[in-house]
């Protein structure tokens, strides 16, 4: 089987750099030596792993697939650039017919979606790449399907931890409360409780220091009204390798569906975990 | 609406005297002042909440129901008796169209099936009548059919913890083996970690004093092969209330179906779960 090409995009950012590093050392995978950058990007090179990357800016990308039509063309990109950049740069991909799996959030989705679907190409789209987590997701929102109120009179708690630097509520955290609601849990989206002091993140919840500035701790705990029972669902990510992996999954998959001759089709991270 | 005639059979045991003892706090139910008992069993009468229940060992059944078929006709039996004694009772209750609840374990299972589908009741019938635990085996098992290897390269730690009597391992630890298997997972089922050390339980895990002797916690570890991300999942339950809420549920179901004119069908938790 011939390697995968890929051209990973949003360098020099974090994901993007750890999805090169990850995929350089992984023969299934042939990674191009450019990536798209945001305009406020001053170095023209990134070396990773001893390989030069060529950063391409916003207002080269015309010339840049210019020169390199038909190498691109064959690959598939792999966008972590920046929220703001995403409607420009899935544009950019459906133009060019570059197949894309897209890690990063932001920008207008329903109108992403339409223009993979009128361009010859195929797309992971998902805000989550981490496959146990979206798994995970899809679990809950099983059980709240078929079993509305298996949790009726249960009480919740609901904490997460992540960097000082993250603002926002979990959007994970946040993505489960409808499923809990649904389940009969007593839970709103105030009710979760966000950490963000590093001296309490290592000293009472465990978080190794290596990810104080990098990690998404999230805990969901049911009791029942009688308090003789408690639920309890964690899953704590540090670092990026599981998103890295999902990515590469996700490229993969999408690789396999490209051969397979599909076209115009959006998947999501389920579609990754089915595998078919 | 009437209230649901119920006849709680196996006491003295203390699922039938918890279950009795939570019925008669409930308007919805009308406890039958009879409770089917072991050959072993001295007492003539139980009682409970100033009601008393007499007890009809095996050899009294025959005579006990030709004085009071009709009434105990249109009632439901909660079978909370002794395994050696299900395949009797089942048949007894099939005989004498008795619809039931199943909350016994052993017995031959397939003849009890078939006896219910002969006679013109229904049944509803399950190992563990906790929905909540029902409801994420259920949640598993979904996962590993729909997610095959969504854990792929993680290891596992199973620990359960029961009281000290308690000599086999978790029966319900054991039924997600073969689901944490599919999702991929490195486990097998002499890896459970069993504790019954009361003191253990109690300064390690905390359990609850007051629950030392009647207790199921479990907990389901998952870690990534380099360590960076963890899954866990824990149900602790102590006494019986999640399994008594669940029995009386599965009557008010089952209820429900026989007012609707449904007869010779089984059904298990998930059916109540699912409510429909």
């Amino acid at each position: 089987m011939n390697a995968i090409k890929i051209m990973v995009n949003g360098l020099p950012g974090n994901m993007a750099r750890a999805i090169v590093q990850k995929a350089l050392t992984d023969k299934q995978f042939d990674v191009i030596p450019y990536s798209l950058t945001g305009p406020e990007i001053e170095e023209k090179t990134v070396v990773i792993e001893n390989k030069a990357f060529t950063l391409v800016p916003p207002d080269q990308k015309k010339h840049f697939i210019q020169d390199h039509k038909k190498w691109i063309e064959s690959a598939i990109a792999i966008d972590y650039t920046h929220p703001t950049a995403v409607d420009h740069n899935c544009q950019w991909y459906c133009d060019n017919h570059i197949h894309f799996v897209l890690g990063t959030t932001g920008g207008n989705r329903v109108r992403i979606v339409q223009a993979v679907q009128k361009a010859d190409i195929c797309a992971v789209i998902s805000p989550n790449m981490g496959k146990q987590i979206v798994g995970f997701q899809a679990m809950l929102a099983y059980a709240a399907k078929e079993f509305p109120g298996l949790f009726e009179g249960y009480s919740m708690e609901i904490t997460e931890s992540h960097q000082k630097g993250k603002a926002d509520v979990s959007g994970t955290a946040r993505s489960l409360i409808p499923c809990f609601q649904d389940l009969g849990a007593d839970v709103h989206e105030n009710d979760i409780f966000m950490e963000r002091n590093p001296d309490i993140q290592h000293k009472q919840l465990g978080v190794p220091r290596l990810y104080l500035n990098g990690h998404a701790w999230h805990t969901y705990s049911l009791v029942s009204a009688d308090q003789t029972v408690t639920f309890q669902f964690t899953h704590n990510v540090n670092g990026r390798s599981i998103y890295v992996s999902g990515t590469l999954d996700a490229a993969k998959f999408l690789h396999n569906k490209i051969c397979q001759g599909h076209r115009n089709l959006i998947y999501t991270m389920i579609d990754v975990l089915k595998g078919n």
